[in-house]
């Protein structure tokens, strides 16, 4: 379980955060700083909150930090706080800002030594993605990505089931994440969320793709390990006027002959968040739903469907690890999301001790999966384009 | 409500029903003689109930019928009715046997002057299809195909409420059909519900396609009007050497230009009968599930879902007369399957009475479902073909 | 599996039946003859329909039987059947009457050598409840009870699962039967089933407690084999003049030391017919629910909920026998009912052919849980009207 | 929404919080720990934190708290607290010991000016709750009662709904809360939370009654505003040779005339943490289940079932104020947990600021519900005792 305690035993402080996004009004960075603070590992002490200035501030009296460590922007502050003595520097930063400066401000910061918590879609673009890739390695630090679903206990005890040959050989993965907040183009009566979001310049070429459909994709690869071979993608823009796709339909065929298909929409009206996957092998078949998140549905031929249900002792190592109350206290989205910074902060101090991580520690996003996500985007994008041809996956 | 005595006011006898097919370890055969016997409406009289003359023989016997009704063939059954006084012979005939002699029979009976109930899919190709249209047109005689699933209230609710505006302009329609009864080939084992639906010679080009993929668009035809324009299909055999295919993927686009994905399987573990469609509009979205089947959820954006029930007034007239017994006492699988026999024997009576039938009456699937879902199997298999191409519908 | 055939081999017709009762307008009537039709082992060929014998006219043509056959009352009926030659005569009656005919009818037909089929409660009085057993009993007839909630075929696993022991001792049942249709005095604007189930002439002492909580009461001695003790009862009647309960709230304890609950309701707002059960063991518990007939949950401490499926290998034979269709092509209420026909006209079958019935034949309510039945009524309505009193159960 | 930073506004510095209890191996100190940090309101500084000043030192460091501020026990914490200046003092305590010392540390706190949040049930007697009651007048502090399930946004909607008429006059309210974690002795084999919960020199004179039947009925109360009139209650212990109960069964009287129902256990095979509550009136019902807490069901006669859903818009103020994230993205037990804490911190705020909290900062369990639940249980004792009797509330 993870408690406030854990790991404090060999380490006697908490971790010094920074922040580059997540201004007043946004929607993410608020969450970052939620789940930071859950467990008791991290205090947040520095920031770039906000593209303007005034309101960078703002936040910063908000959060009550000390002044000296709000900036104005993420350059400023990746000098400033190279400039503080190393004890009192921020051990990492997230990145929490729209997606067209994941890039800049990543590669600032790990460049400059800090490790690095990142929102998704990682970058722009497959290159950029590549190009991070390398500046990760070369710079030694750590950098998670925040595909915050693979958090939750039942989608790691999803992951174990698939890798232990629960399910036997995968033959079917369905995916699915649709929502109804952009059925209206609210992007045009100033919201925020909204406004970047439908803006090719900030969210890149995928609107709901990049979006959510990405963390469909994320999910899918996460809990099989599997690698989309090729796929027929169909991009639509309901809203009219749209920049941006804002509904996804993909069917799909997987490197080991598995099939797949995949549907994410902005537009579907009644859906909040509807992530659900299911995948089935030839000897088990899995279901799980974000909405509800404690619950896994395990499905075999001729036998009676079982519930595994959070909290249970029958569950994996990496489930059990994630959860922070008993079965029937439900657990959700925040706690799902904490645990990816309770690995990624775990990893970040294993770091700074000069000791190794463990594989449980180690069960975060990294870079990896931001390259392969955005070769999913991309690849979605010119399947799309050329007809909606079938297309092998970028690389 | 369907009670048993409705229309026979002006009707002093019940249908004379004939069966051709429905032999010992049928499984569909039986189904049509509960569902023709539940509501009073229809006595069975007659039948060539096996292509083994001895097992149609003892069927009859099971049956309690008079053996000079009980026939060796389809062809001694038309010959030996035509010849008996009009007011012996059988008024309709159901045919459930194998999809490959589903035209043969159709057309012999329909040719004869017979009213025909089929099973689907109605042919075993489009030209046949087309052939049976006008058939079904020259001999006067009605035609229903019995794409049970359209029989149940909550369907007939649905449709209504897309009619009559409820959903807004439909964008996106997502049906699947998953089952697990073909995971391992007990087609080897001399079962013989497996033993036909996987040889071509019986069931035609599709396996899944044929026997369950078209029920799938055929709800959403049903339910929406819709007709789909081009589609991209990916047929999967996994069950290694089955000659037809198992597992079905499509994405399409509906010529009012929603979107539709459809995913039909007969290997998904632990899948019994998923039958599931969801339909999004502009302005509301729906759910029904068949393994529910007395419950039909509507979303509209920022306003709680809605679960409307069966039973209840506040549901459409074609879903009122479609129920029996008050809400909160289930109808399912067998009260739907009557309700395509109740709506096809009305029809069939105000034909015998020389009287017009109503819209209501007139509810239930006929020779152009049987068409389109020619239509569809067909050009499922040429997008397959050529490399899972888009494809334009067969017309 | 219930096919059309399984008894006919030894049996070369249908049972006659006969009704009384199920006259125009009434529900559970037509209920009755829907599900004695559905399987074809019966043919309904006589009745007294209705108190006014211009309605029981109007009844037997809409049946399309020979008039001769249908009667002004019930006395002129047994007689009538009686004058005719054996093999004319009707096998078993129907009785579909409100609850103060029962008894009389039931009576008549036995000592006239009839069997019968009768509705529940099965009299006024556990005085005439123990008169009807013994005349059962020296009549040598079936007596069937329609408590027809243990038809389903869940609730024949969840019975079996009890008594093999694997929910080890147990301690705690817990039942309830909600309802909303008496919400208003409807029974004051002519609605026929309303009406008499309110009246304490026809109804009898219970209002909602005869109706339905007798109802829950059986299903949880037909899972459990359980008999209560003792109880305290709190009966309400919620609408202002009604001259019965429509609301009953009572704990008991059982023989064994089981603690019970059990709640039923006809004015609880939006329920329509929840009756629900939960049994738990020592070793396990069981959960389920009328509305969704075709599941069993089943829950251990420490391991996954399990969710057992009509239609599967693993169920027990009694499940299976109630079964027609396969798993995922939903049964429901009529099925069910048509079970408890079906297990009564077998055994009324063996019965005429002079063999003994099977036990699976046997599992259907009787004369014995109509004494329960009504020894459950009085103590509910002794321990209500001495101040809401502890009460040993009557005998 | 809550955010971090609503009130900071006008607060620049976060409360500054002290514990008694949660010690190491503690379920519920922890909880409190992790939603007080979630919001940044809050940061404990001080505490005793076990009844073994050397466990209380481990936590003190686990928690990376100054080694002066972690005490041996209350009464030293008490006098150190005091002595310190003002400005570095806690502002308050959060109490999460074993039942039987709650009154004494509350009391203790209160008298030394400190204000208090207490875990519940609130005392050993209704004696020392109603001397509590008078202790937290005469301090004029802050006194809030742990009851965390009226934290969640979907409870405060029902109450809302209840209050505004929604369900009209209520009725029938039926409320459970069953729990297995009880069924096997594991009090014997030094399971630190069941020992203490089974041993009535620490729990108190209940078992499951006090430590979760007393959430149920004061959900019920919140919820609804009724006060129970008078009871017949059934205490059983299953496990044999455990001293208090662990097993509730309650039929109630409430004034208003409503009746009704309550059960709760410990030994429920399989059930993990089934807190459900059901309250019908004469217009509406609602439906709510802790297991899945972002819904609540709206049922009307004649009308479809609503399903409310958390984060959105048609909710009530309380509601989406105790909301954090958007819709879709559930949240959970902490995050209704750490409601509790923002409004009860956000009264201490306002006291300390001298300024009048809001109506909605007030919404939290307060001393009166800890004397409302301390009646509770010794009413229950004292009907159980007296063979089950109806009796009337203490006051």
């Amino acid at each position: 379980m993870v408690t406030g305690s854990d790991t404090k035993m060999t380490f006697n402080r908490k971790l010094r955060m920074g922040m580059v996004g997540g201004g007043p009004g946004a929607f993410i960075g608020e969450v970052h700083r939620k789940v930071a603070r859950m467990d008791g590992k991290a205090e947040i002490i520095a920031g770039a909150f906000d593209i303007e200035p005034a309101k960078s501030k703002q936040m910063g009296k908000e959060l009550l930090l000390d002044p000296n460590r709000v900036y104005e922007n993420y350059k400023q502050m990746v000098q400033a706080e190279l400039d503080l003595p190393e004890d009192e520097r921020i051990d990492f930063v997230s990145v929490t800002t729209p997606n067209n400066w994941h890039f800049p401000i990543a590669k600032a910061f790990l460049e400059a030594g800090f490790h690095v918590i990142c929102e998704k879609p990682m970058t722009m673009t497959l290159t950029e993605a590549k190009e991070l890739k390398k500046i990760v390695e070369s710079s030694g630090k750590v950098f998670a990505l925040t595909h915050n679903y693979t958090g939750y206990p039942m989608v790691k005890q999803a992951r174990y089931m698939v890798k232990t040959g629960v399910l036997g050989k995968v033959h079917k993965i369905f995916v699915e994440y649709p929502q109804d907040w952009l059925l209206k183009r609210i992007e045009l009566d100033g919201q925020k969320q909204a406004e970047w979001r439908t803006d090719p310049k900030q969210a890149g070429a995928g609107g709901c793709l990049g979006d959510i459909a990405t963390h469909a994709e994320n999910l899918a690869h996460y809990i099989t390990g599997l690698y989309i071979e090729k796929m027929c993608a169909d991009l639509t823009t309901f809203a009219e006027g749209r920049k941006l796709d804002d509904d996804v339909n993909i069917i799909m065929h997987y490197e080991n002959g598995a099939k797949g298909m995949l549907h994410s929409s902005q537009v579907l009206t009644g859906q909040e968040n509807g992530l659900k996957i299911r995948v089935w092998g030839d000897k088990g078949g899995l279901e799980w739903f974000q909405e509800h998140p404690n619950y896994l549905n395990f499905y075999q031929q001729g036998k009676p469907v079982q519930i595994f249900r959070r909290g249970n002792d029958y569950l994996c190592e990496a489930a059990k690890r994630a959860t922070r109350i008993p079965a029937g206290h439900p657990e959700a989205f925040l706690e799902a999301f904490a645990n990816i910074y309770v690995n990624a902060m775990d990893t970040i101090r294993a770091h700074i001790n000069g000791t190794k991580p463990t594989e449980l520690e180690l069960d975060f996003p990294t870079v990896d999966d931001g390259v392969v996500g955005m070769a999913f985007i991309e690849t979605v994008i010119e399947s799309d384009k050329s007809s909606q041809k079938w297309t092998k996956i970028k690389k």
